[in-house]
């Protein structure tokens, strides 16, 4: 969570999502998910957003960018993460979207929630911040490279893998 | 978590850990890290794991074997998962590190481990499970995919990416 807001030059605030943002918030990760050539692999809708992020046991935490200067105020970015944990390291951050809608870009608000994810994850003892980026995405590839981020499955040889809920239930039937 | 523990052929059980296991799951964990030839990565301790896995909002949970034909009963095996969200399915489990002692493999505990972890995502409304797997361990990702996990790396590409809170701090730092 973000202490105080964040105003940037534009005019721009960084704020901590509240559930009334989760209408806007499920916009701009249909509008990502449109950009990685996933839009069909999306199932979840606002209510969703709101039933798992604002009830009792959180299972993320979301910053969005407000624009100040339209009325009303158009949230026109958001920067959604989750704590994770490592065997090796212990309590780290993981950051699962980043979006800034395209009229918006060349702003610095990218790197403002960039900076404030940094901050949340020292401000919250997390050993590291993780995330996973397409390869074929080389802007932020680099840009995030340029921000201190090591690639990983370059280096070692990470990779992840994934198991759909259906196929979990294909394999347990097999073993009956 | 595990509803009942499960008692396999050879006397082997698999249940929940609980905090005193803490000793025998950082065994554990150390020898995975020096399988995975990255033993002077890990930085934790099992306090650490005691203080972040069972207190008020823990960030992991972990399945056990126990060999219970050894007297006293010898923890031989670990299975470490936590929620994790995606912005296009919702909950999921990602499954951090599953492991079994060298001496007790070929008995069927890593597919124990396994399928209670999909019954596990299953139960708890999980719409995937995620893992991390090197690319030169083909004997894991064999087991997996025959498991019904698909590499994500291989098919679309996605990098894993990790920043270190030394270089995040040193990033804050060049913004000042």
């Amino acid at each position: 969570m973000l202490k105080q807001p964040i105003v940037l030059e534009s005019k721009i605030i960084i704020r901590n999502a509240v559930e009334t943002d989760c209408d806007d918030i499920m916009r701009l990760i249909n509008e990502l998910a449109i950009f990685e050539k996933s839009s069909e692999q999306v199932r979840i809708n606002s209510e969703t957003l709101k039933r798992d992020g604002f009830g009792e046991h959180p299972l993320y935490s979301c910053l969005v960018a407000e624009d100040s200067t339209c009325s009303p105020s158009r949230v026109v970015g958001m920067c959604l993460m989750f704590n994770v944990y490592s065997t090796w390291e212990g309590k780290s951050l993981h950051l699962e979207d980043l979006y800034v809608e395209i009229d918006y870009r060349q702003r610095g608000i990218g790197k403002a929630f960039f900076s404030t994810t940094y901050q949340i994850a020292i401000d919250t003892n997390c050993a590291r911040l993780n995330f996973n980026v397409l390869d074929w995405n080389t802007v932020a590839l680099d840009f995030y490279k340029s921000k201190g981020a090591i690639d990983f499955t370059e280096k070692e040889g990470w990779h992840a893998l994934r198991v759909t809920r259906d196929e979990m239930i294909t394999q347990l039937n097999k073993n009956k």
